[in-house]
């Protein structure tokens, strides 16, 4: 099995600590000295070789990922020209490995999810290789654990294949959108449904088969980048193709319409960090209610924090339900119930135009 | 009129800005670019000359001063062994004028209160020194704005003394301990109590003749310290002799049982910063509620904050209350109406032994 680690994301839902120069697969976002990328990379320990696993990424992020992966062969850091959604990135990834190995196992995964139980993982991930291999496009499907509306969501057939080891492997009904509130609480209820993470496991060729049936051009374009690799042409022509490719996400473009395709369930503690307060999720609340995740701390009467510190001392007196994040050179103090409007820190630095903060 | 300015305090409530190696007499509290010990002297500009200033303080603190204020003559630094009580600083700061001028005024002050309407306050100094040439101890009467049971009050007597210019004086009643929360109501409403924030205007010579009176010990140990000035034993006699004085406050000791007190009202925006949320009286509170002291701030739907920040951006997203203080080496996040709190911090700090936070 190969693997492709999908690394482009700038997200800055994670500010202060994930910037565009250090984004948050590159930062040790739950203090246990390891950046995500390499714990993504960490717990393929066993399953897969260093020199089998490909990393997707901005070109501004090539010489993090070789410093933070040492070992990782230089050729294996595949360099989008800019961010083209999912499905050009799947792509050109596919197109890489389509020329070492067609019929090769690829697992499409991402650099910034966690997983707290890697056994789990490593068996999930074994079992969706032996369905790539009969011809299924496999996706993790991650069993939820509330009614989200900020994931899509995959409907499972009733029955597990007959192929199935000792974890099922389902056929998938449908891709779902985002739901609204309702729709996600049935679905949690009904237990045929699994959020959409974007993890895929299936056969180098089958990939690109999907992609020629349904998005011929990108096909096309993704063959000719495939073509020149390893001539000296290869970065003008990446250069100049990408440039017309399609940014559409997997999902939409391939994945909705696929032929066989199926779901594996994943329960592994599963958690894509999407903002600072789901550290309460991954990361031990103590007995007073707070997540102190690194950096010295000095608590009196305070309950229901999240504390990412620094370099210095935080001294906490009678609050509740905050956010604090140190990275150095900027502080956020936010409530955990209104962090999402972070957003809006980033987009007035943005309009400031203080680089040096973003 | 001399002035000598009690400056040895080490008061730790305004920590983290406030520390044993830097008091808040010697720090920017308020964000004005002067620090609060030169916000002293410069509001007596035109009143006092700078060698007619004398400052009271700890032996570590020598230096600061000097630093701090350019121009005082280094002999005007009156140092105390150690901390010994506002009675003993106040006596050896009579003990040094004596020498010089034994009928001279000498006006005793604070290096830590701020004073928002210095025309106003120098006005009352210049009427004090009025009452003083006349035989009075006067002490400065902080008009109460709220029925504060954290201070001292004068009881003054019923009708100005005859001597009163524009500004009125009157004799003392009495001196009262800080009051509970009904009887500083009742104090506050009938209209003559006043805050005690222990500021004293006399002659030299009445305020040591109150010593020989009431503390007879203390005062000859003062003499022979008095005595020694100018010789080369006056260090050893210093020593010595400093260590046998009771340490009394100056109002137990001399003001509460001294005859021809008098009280002048000051209506001047005192306010003596006893804690983080005293920074709302004293500087201007924005339309959100906040006052943003010092420091890069950017609010998200914030209020009532009082931020003093040092030299990384502060995000504020959706809080309210909170007290956020960056020195640098520490940081302080704390309820506004929990500030109190701080003293655990401060106390668990010592407990560890970190002398380096303290």
């Amino acid at each position: 099995m190969y693997v492709a680690i999908l690394a482009g994301g700038v997200g800055t839902r994670l500010w202060p600590r994930s910037r565009e120069a250090m984004p948050k697969q590159f930062s040790d976002v739950i203090g246990t000295g390891r950046t995500m990328i390499q714990a993504t990379v960490d717990r393929l320990d066993g399953l897969v070789e260093l020199s089998d696993i490909y990393v997707i990424t901005g070109r501004g992020y090539r010489a993090l990922v070789l410093e933070q992966l040492p070992g990782l062969p230089p050729e294996n850091v595949i360099v989008e020209p800019d961010g083209r959604n999912t499905g050009p990135a799947i792509g050109l990834a596919c197109a890489h490995l389509y020329r070492r190995d067609p019929n090769g196992i690829i697992a499409l995964l991402h650099a910034d999810h966690i997983i707290q139980d890697p056994v789990a993982y490593r068996a999930v991930l074994q079992q969706a290789a032996l369905a790539a291999q009969g011809d299924y496009l496999t996706v993790l499907g991650i069993t939820p654990t509330s009614p989200h509306t900020g994931y899509g969501y995959i409907q499972r057939t009733g029955e597990p294949l007959p192929a199935s080891g000792t974890i099922p492997v389902y056929a998938v009904d449908s891709f779902l959108e985002k739901p609204d509130q309702a729709t996600a609480e049935s679905f949690l209820a009904s237990g045929s449904y699994y959020w959409n993470a974007g993890n895929f496991i299936c056969r180098v060729d089958r990939m690109l088969g999907e992609f020629e049936r349904q998005l011929p051009d990108l096909h096309a374009g993704l063959m000719a980048i495939g073509d020149s690799l390893g001539t000296d042409r290869a970065d003008e022509v990446l250069e100049s193709v990408w440039q017309t490719l399609a940014p559409i996400s997997i999902d939409h473009g391939v994945m909705e319409h696929a032929q066989r395709v199926a779901v594996i369930p994943l329960q592994a503690g599963w958690n894509d960090v999407g903002s600072w307060d789901a550290l309460e999720e991954v990361l031990p609340v103590d007995d007073e209610g707070n997540v102190l995740v690194q950096g010295e701390t000095l608590l009196v009467d305070s309950h229901g924090l999240i504390v990412s510190g620094g370099k210095r001392l935080i001294a906490l007196v009678g609050v509740e339900d905050l956010v604090v994040v140190d990275s150095g050179d900027a502080l956020l103090i936010g409530h955990k119930k209104q962090i999402q409007k972070i957003k809006a820190v980033v987009e007035q630095l943005r309009a400031e135009e203080r680089f040096d903060l973003l």
